[in-house]
């Protein structure tokens, strides 16, 4: 599989670089950015799969989250794929919610969003493949988190694939899109009116479940302007009924701006980086 | 008010004391310790106040939670009031859960246990005057925290004297008595059947109701073998939902004794240490 690379600079000893490739699993190209740590230098190192929110494209958190001083400490690649397919020919909604920009990590069994909506099939397989491929990274050694839809994203993914993610983290996830405006709407366009499709897609649901075998780690600011639509207390109740091993963690005074996602993204990477090593 | 010195004895640089005295509030005599770190030789120093569970006495946590180390590098004092009223004369039950051993951290109003029973006005009112007066004590810095019923007895009480209590965290709390036969059945005989006075002495409700101006800090085990009695997943609900500040963390392989009170006794001490400095 070909991949274009866009740009590469050297960033805390290490190499952050943006890539394009065609995707066989949206049918558009895709970009996303990797980060090597120095220690990529000299063999395989771990990688944390970075998921963003709404709105995002993989430049978001690669500019704004400061994860790469941390990632190279600790010697974890860093991964952080678009929220959606782009361009034209892929539809597209005027609200910031749904289309493209707001990908929400589903596989679309709708129209006119099947077609090109397959972000779960590109995450979860489709970009592993490549990027395993063509970076040296240990396929035994993956974590995932993310913010807000990215924190879904990564939440829903680890808990069904938990054999293959060992870690994970989320920020301020939308924890509950079942019962949410943030979510709803979404599965409605998405997935259709079948709501038993949701619930593989809703992170208090699958908490309650099946779990995840390792620990977990949310952060939630207290002063988020989202509070109503993530739900997070649904997640919370969640995690404690099933004796989830893990914390949850409500930080007073943050929102949910990439000042909170960063303010905590070293405890996440050494978070992953223990469990990775 | 007279005090009588049971035992002193060196602790880290410190000393670990356990005095006797007359109690109004009991009508009782009552034991209690008091760990007194080396900093308390330079002038008054932060307490941190510890709440037994069920059947516990001064001395459990003061000999098995390995506090003292920690307190002594922190500086800080501890103090371990008994859990209930003792002796000839004081009611009692055959049951481990009531009566002698189970004070509950309420002011009975119901016979037999009236006259004795009343652990609140003890912990709350009487014992701090009695320590503040006879140790090198900061009235303005103080902690408090516990072990399932005692757990209990901290939340509340901080969540009631929010203004006294600059600190809270609790062990595998009695989280939410008014629905559980932890709690029901002790509410009934100390309070009576009036469930409005019970919530006063529900952690879940008071976090629900008015929450706590600082940090929380819960540790839970998960292989506590008392989860169902505890009901850790209402607290963990009620502090998100109301965006308590603070974290809930379940602690994997954890069961309900002092060994897992004494694995993140380190945590609490220095979260408190922190917050009380």
């Amino acid at each position: 599989m070909s991949l274009e690379t866009i740009s590469e600079n050297r960033s805390f000893g290490g190499v952050q670089g943006v890539y394009r490739h065609r995707s066989a699993a949206t049918g558009t190209d895709m970009t996303f950015a990797v980060y090597l740590p120095p220690q990529a230098e000299d063999g395989p190192v771990p990688l944390l799969w970075y998921l963003s929110g709404l709105t995002c494209t993989h430049e978001n958190a690669m500019t704004k989250a400061g994860a790469q001083q941390w990632a190279a400490e600790a010697g974890l690649a860093l991964v952080f794929p678009d929220t959606s397919p782009r361009g034209e020919g892929v539809a597209d909604d005027a609200a910031y919610d749904l289309g493209q920009g707001a990908g929400f990590y589903v596989n679309a069994a709708q129209a006119p969003w099947s077609p090109h909506f397959r972000m779960w099939d590109y995450v979860v397989e489709e970009l592993p493949g490549l990027v395993l491929d063509a970076f040296p990274l240990d396929p035994a050694a993956q974590g995932i988190t993310g913010h807000s839809m990215g924190g879904h994203g990564a939440l829903t993914i680890a808990m069904t694939h938990p054999d293959r993610y060992r870690s994970v983290s989320a920020f301020a996830p939308i924890a509950n899109p079942t019962e949410s405006d943030w979510g709803r709407k979404q599965f409605t366009a998405y997935l259709g009116e079948d709501r038993a499709a949701w619930s593989a897609h809703d992170a208090s649901l699958l908490m309650a479940m099946r779990g995840y075998p390792g620990e977990v780690l949310i952060d939630q600011g207290a002063s988020d302007q989202f509070l109503d639509l993530l739900r997070p207390e649904a997640l919370a109740h969640a995690m404690v009924a099933r004796r989830q091993a893990g914390m949850f963690r409500m930080q007073p005074g943050y929102d949910h701006s990439y000042w909170f996602v960063q303010s905590f993204m070293r405890d996440h990477v050494l978070w992953h980086a223990e469990r990775l090593a």
